[in-house]
C-alpha cells in the first residue's frame, strides 16, 4: 500500500489532520492499534478554542457542533467566596469557547472519514516507522488480516505521548523537558444538569475543584487530589461532598447530585520534545508535548500543530517547495511554548502544591486578588482562554 | 515634648509623611537615629513612579525634579538577543515613570523640612516604644543632649525593616511571610553616560543584568551575583567586561566605561508583616515589607503606604472617625500585596535560580516569548511598572 502521507494514531490530531489533508488533495492512510469503539470512547477535554471551532467550520463538520455545543462567552475562577468572571468576549473582541466533549469531536471525525472515504486502518498492531531520515519512509504493522506495509512520502506522527512514533527518533536528536507535577485531577461525569451555566476554576484550602460540563444534562466536575489515592478511595458521596466543599456554599447549593458513570484519576504533567520533525518524520499533539488540563489546552494544541503541518505538506504538493515542513517544527513550537505557559501558569494559580510555602500561597492570593481588579490581567487570562493566534504579529 | 504623630525613621515614609501631615495641619515630630548625611548618602531606587511624583508635585517638592528627573515613557527587557520595548505612555493612557534617585529625593525632603520647620530629631538612639496597645503612646530615646521622650497619639513606625517599630509588635501578633532570593544583585554607580536612555533588563544565561542610570550623566548598573561573592571579587575591569556580556553586543556598544564611586551588593527579599498597624502603631514602608529590587517597587511602596495613613490621620484629626485608621492595614496590604506579587513575577522572569530546572528555564523563555506579542501582557508589566492605582475600583 501507498500514500503521501501515512498518519499515525486516530486520535484527534490523526483524524484532523487526514481531513485537513483530504481538503487540500493530499492522500492519507491513518492506523490506529486500537478499535474505532476504543478511541471513540475515551473521555478526555470538552473546551473547544475558537480556532478548533473554526476548522470544523471549514471541514464542514460543525452540524452537530453548532446544535449541541455550548458556546461560553465567559469563565469564571473563585476562591474564598470571591468569584471573578472573566468575560472573554468583551476582553477578546468577541471570541469564546464551546463546550463539546472530545468524544463527540472523534465521532464527527470518524463518521466524516467514513462517509468521505478516508481510509482509517483500525487494530493496527506492531507499528514501526522505517527509514523516517531516508526519502522513502513505511510503516510496518500487523492486523488480524495479516501484515501490511504503507510505503508514503511522509509520517505523521499523531499517536500521542504513549505512541511509537516519538520514540522511532534516535537517542539523543530531542530535547525533552517535562515537569510532574505533585497532584492529578479526579474527575467524574454524572447526568445531571451542571451547576453554573460556564465553568468554574476553584480554588480551595483542600485543593483545586472545576466545575464543568459536556452538556445542559451532563456535568463534569474534577478535583485535585494526592497521585497516590485510587478511585475506590472515593465513592460518589465523598467526591460530592469535597467537591461542594471546594467550590464554596453558594455553588454548591447548585450542584445537582447523582450517580457518576465515569470516574477516574488523571495525572498532571507538562511535557515537550522537540524538534517536532526529525527527517521524513512529523509529530503533532501529544506525541510531541502535554500540558496539565488546567485552561483544556491538550485537544486545541493538536488541532493547530495538524493545522500548521496540513499547510506545509500542502505548500509541499502543490510547489515541491520545502520551506513549510522546514519550517513546521519551530513554527509549531512557538504556539506550543506559550499553551505549555499558560497551563503552567493557570496550574500554579489554582492548585494546592504540597511543598509551597507560606510566601507561595500569598502569592497565589495576590495573583487572584490581581486578576480581579485588572482588565489588563484579565485579558492576559482571556486571550490564551480562547486561543492565541496560529502566528501572532 | 508632645505631638500628634510620632515618626520613627527619616526615611522616605517618615519624610513624606510628615509633609503629608504638615499638609493637612497635623503636628508630627521625627526621630531618626542616624544623621541626615548618613540618610541622604543611602544609595537606594531611582525609579518613581507616576504617582510618587504626583505627590511630590502636591507637596510642592517638585522643583528640582522637574527640571533634573527623566521621564521615560518606555521600558525594555532583552534576551537572547531580542529586545522588547514596553511602551509604558501607550499601554497605561500616558503614565510614566520618572528617573530621579532617592537620594535626591531625600535631599528635597529634607531641605524642605529645614524650610518648612518640620521637627527632626537626628541621633535619637536606644529608641524605645512605649504603650503602643493603650491610648498614650511614646517614644523614648537619647540624643547627645540627653535622653528625650515623646509623648504622642500614634506612633508611624517608619524605620525600615532593621528598625524598632516592627520589633516592638509582641510576638504572636504578626504574620510574617518573606522569600529570600539565592543571589544578590552587584550594583555600581559611575559617571559615565548611560548605555541607552531608557532602562534594560537583561536575562542572560549567566544571569540578570540592568542597565539603569541616574541622570544623563551618572550610570547605575547591576549584575546578578552569588550571595555569598564580595565587592572585592568585582575590579571595574571585571564588571564591566561581565555587564556587556550580559546586556549583549548591541547594547554593549554603547557602554561607556568609567570608574565606579559607589559598589555594592544587595540581597533580594521579598518579605511582609501584617497587619501593619497595632494599637496605636502604624507601620508604613520597609518596616513592614520588604520587594525585590526589580521593577523598583520599594520607595514607591513607602509613599503609598504614608499616603494612606495621612488620610487616615487627616480623617480622625478631622472628625475623631477612626474608619481610616482602623482600615489602614487592609487598605495598604491590597496594594502592597499587588506589588509583592509584580516584583516576585519580574524577578523570577529575568533572574537565573541554581535550582532551576529545564523546564523553569523554558518557561522563562516563554513568557518573554509571549511578553514579545501580547498586547495584554505587555499592559499587564506596564501598569504594575507604573504603579497600581491606591485602590482599584
Amino acid at each position: 500500500m501507498r500514500t503521501q502521507v501515512a498518519i499515525v494514531g486516530a486520535g484527534p490530531a490523526g483524524l484532523f489532520l487526514a481531513h485537513l489533508l483530504r481538503a487540500a488533495g493530499i492522500d492519507g492512510v491513518v492506523l490506529e492499534r486500537r478499535s474505532r469503539e476504543h478511541v471513540e470512547g475515551r473521555v478526555r477535554a470538552g473546551i473547544l478554542e475558537q480556532g478548533t471551532v473554526d476548522v470544523l467550520a471549514r471541514l464542514g463538520l460543525d452540524g452537530r457542533l453548532r446544535r449541541d455545543g455550548l458556546v461560553h462567552t465567559g469563565t469564571n475562577l473563585t476562591a474564598d467566596g470571591e468569584t471573578v468572571r472573566i468575560d472573554l468576549a468583551a476582553l477578546t473582541g468577541g471570541r469564546a469557547v464551546t463546550v463539546y466533549g472530545q468524544q463527540e469531536v472523534m465521532r464527527d471525525l470518524f463518521d466524516a472519514a467514513e462517509a468521505r472515504g478516508l481510509p482509517v486502518v483500525f487494530g493496527a498492531e506492531d507499528l514501526r516507522l522505517h527509514d523516517i531520515e531516508g526519502d522513502r519512509p513505511g510503516v510496518s504493522y500487523r492486523t488480524q488480516a495479516g501484515e501490511g506495509r504503507l510505503a508514503c512520502d511522509f509520517i505523521a506522527g499523531c499517536d500521542g505521548f504513549h505512541g511509537v512514533s516519538r520514540r522511532a527518533i534516535p537517542p539523543g536528536v530531542l530535547d525533552i523537558v517535562e515537569r510532574v507535577y505533585p497532584f492529578g485531577w479526579l474527575g467524574i461525569l454524572a447526568d445531571v444538569p451542571p451547576a453554573a451555566h460556564e465553568l468554574v476554576y476553584a480554588s480551595h484550602a483542600n485543593g483545586f475543584a472545576l466545575a464543568s460540563m459536556r452538556s445542559e444534562t451532563r456535568s463534569r466536575y474534577y478535583i485535585q487530589c494526592g497521585i497516590e489515592e485510587r478511585v475506590e478511595d472515593w465513592p460518589d458521596g465523598r467526591f460530592w461532598d469535597e467537591l461542594c466543599l471546594r467550590l464554596g456554599p453558594a455553588l454548591a447549593d447548585h450542584v445537582v447530585r447523582g450517580p457518576s458513570f465515569e470516574k477516574g484519576i488523571a495525572p498532571l504533567r507538562s511535557f515537550v520534545a522537540e524538534p517536532m520533525r526529525h527527517g521524513r518524520l512529523f509529530l503533532a499533539g501529544d506525541a510531541a508535548h502535554i500540558v496539565p488540563p488546567t485552561g483544556a489546552k491538550g485537544l486545541n494544541l493538536a488541532v493547530s500543530d495538524v493545522v500548521m503541518l496540513a499547510e506545509a505538506l500542502a505548500e509541499f504538493y502543490r510547489g515541491r517547495s520545502t520551506a513549510g515542513l522546514d519550517g513546521y517544527s519551530a513554527r509549531a513550537l512557538a504556539r506550543v511554548w506559550k499553551a505549555e505557559r499558560f497551563s503552567w501558569w493557570f496550574t500554579r494559580l489554582m492548585h494546592r502544591f504540597p511543598d509551597a510555602t507560606g510566601f507561595d500561597r500569598r502569592m497565589q492570593v495576590a495573583e487572584l486578588a490581581y486578576l480581579g481588579t485588572s482588565r489588563a490581567a484579565q485579558t492576559v487570562l482571556a486571550e490564551n482562554y480562547v486561543g492565541l493566534p496560529l502566528d501572532p504579529v
